[in-house]
């Protein structure tokens, strides 16, 4: 299984789970997830890059993974891409060298399983 | 072997070794950290809610366990730790999510284990 | 003006300007915020503990004076609230400690207050 | 003087005295983030919002107001602005409500000093 | 009042109200943190550079102010302070940058105060 | 594979992935990540254990074992990293502990492999 959909299914199950549990902060949380990156003042492009950014300063590897894909799937471009992982590491310093590595990592996984 | 007992298992085998340095500034705070959760103003139950609040804005998944598990130990409810998960999504973001989904796994790994 | 009245002053105004954005997002966060810290599982009281360690964790002295304000109207003790701070230095470190000088300087404001 | 003369003098003066220690690790850090903000594959507008959500999940009132400076330079419309504060909020949760408070008062300065 | 005399008044005054609490959690952390940086198999000089840069990752300024006077107190030059702050913008990224700011004007503070 | 071989190849791979990118902000951060941790006011040997400290407080495992293993390059000894743990452990909070684990498990496998 590849590392992208290792990444999707045990993130679906898990938010089932978390889900289930009922808890309205949470659900509510999930909602607002939701409707904060559709299009609005700003296209949802640009936003998935704001989440991509803000994960990679905060050093979420999973946040990274998730708005790097909703990246993809809108079609941000590779020199898009390294440009916001440029600022990333500027803003948030060497620290945040290890999860880019990860995160070219799973973009370039994206692009393979698109060719197999 | 479980995710807890691996978790346990790595957990006492390091915790000793790094006990076994004679570091005395690490000493003290191992010893500080098991007498800071015990009764006292208030219960150790809250104060296990505390760390785990603490442990999962910081962002810690070893930590969380910890204290999830501590939490097992001390008979807090699902809805009780559910609620501390919403706080700490709300307060430290969907940064946390994440963390959240190990952590109930783990919580569901305790209640798994009692079963066997 | 105390530093309690100048803190509510400027936290409710600036509140009522971010509100009139309409931003969708911020509103339904700040009405998450408002029902999470309810009774619930947890009582009230609790929640505003766990509100309180981890907005001392993550180091942002206005939350921390919004949760000792709380903790404050619903009766906290301070031996209690001392203890809160104590795991918030263990988890977070001594570089809460400028945070705790600060957060029991806001406490003993708000008695002072009381007392006037 | 307004808080935006006041942020600026400070800025610019302590820019100066950290450059004129001629330390060659700050000289480059200075001289990379000059021209990592400039239009690229992305336009310069893009970058000023990851920048600014990048230091609003950090929490970094300095860094947000030079960010909110750049945004309005680059003619950033108020619910552009706000769409990036609403997903600095939501995914560093509500920890950074009070840099927003900060952030949107230093906007409003800015337009009120225009005004002037 | 120099912000060298306001910073030491106001610290030490709070450090006894916090002490005063006699939460036996926070006075072993008070005592750690004061045998912690003594000279032992690093020299007490080293150590200070340690607490400095960690200080100035995590960005706290009073923590930052703290330790920039004990370097100095050790006859820390200030090409040695110099490369400190490159190692901590470098690691932490430019939201260290204010931080820094304000380190170099505490520390120039403390060269003026000598020669008044 | 040791851990020490297998985290050396894949920082290797994916550092040679990164550059290839070509993206001018990361070019320089790596350029400027290089030349900094060497002599200068500080020995070089100062400036890792600067290094990793700052990696322990941000608690990046990947920084933490790259910093440890110039440490070990440089001759460092058991009693010094100890007590740069110590630091890390004291002014970064309890949270850091998980990752003291790691650094020192990563630590044995270097002296490990050298006696194979």
């Amino acid at each position: 299984m590849s590392q992208v959909t290792e990444f999707n299914a045990y993130r679906e199950k898990m938010n089932e789970r978390i889900l289930a549990t009922k808890n309205k902060t949470i659900q509510k949380i999930y909602n607002v997830d939701h409707t904060t990156y559709q299009d609005g003042a700003l296209p949802a492009r640009t936003k998935e890059l704001l989440g991509l950014v803000a994960s990679m300063v905060l050093r979420c590897d999973d946040c990274i993974r998730y708005h790097i894909q909703e990246c993809y799937r809108l079609g941000v471009t590779s020199e898009e891409l390294y440009e916001v992982f440029g600022i990333a590491n500027l803003v948030g310093g060497t620290i945040v060298i290890p999860h880019t590595r990860r995160a070219i990592e799973f973009w370039d996984a994206l692009h393979a399983e698109e060719n197999d």
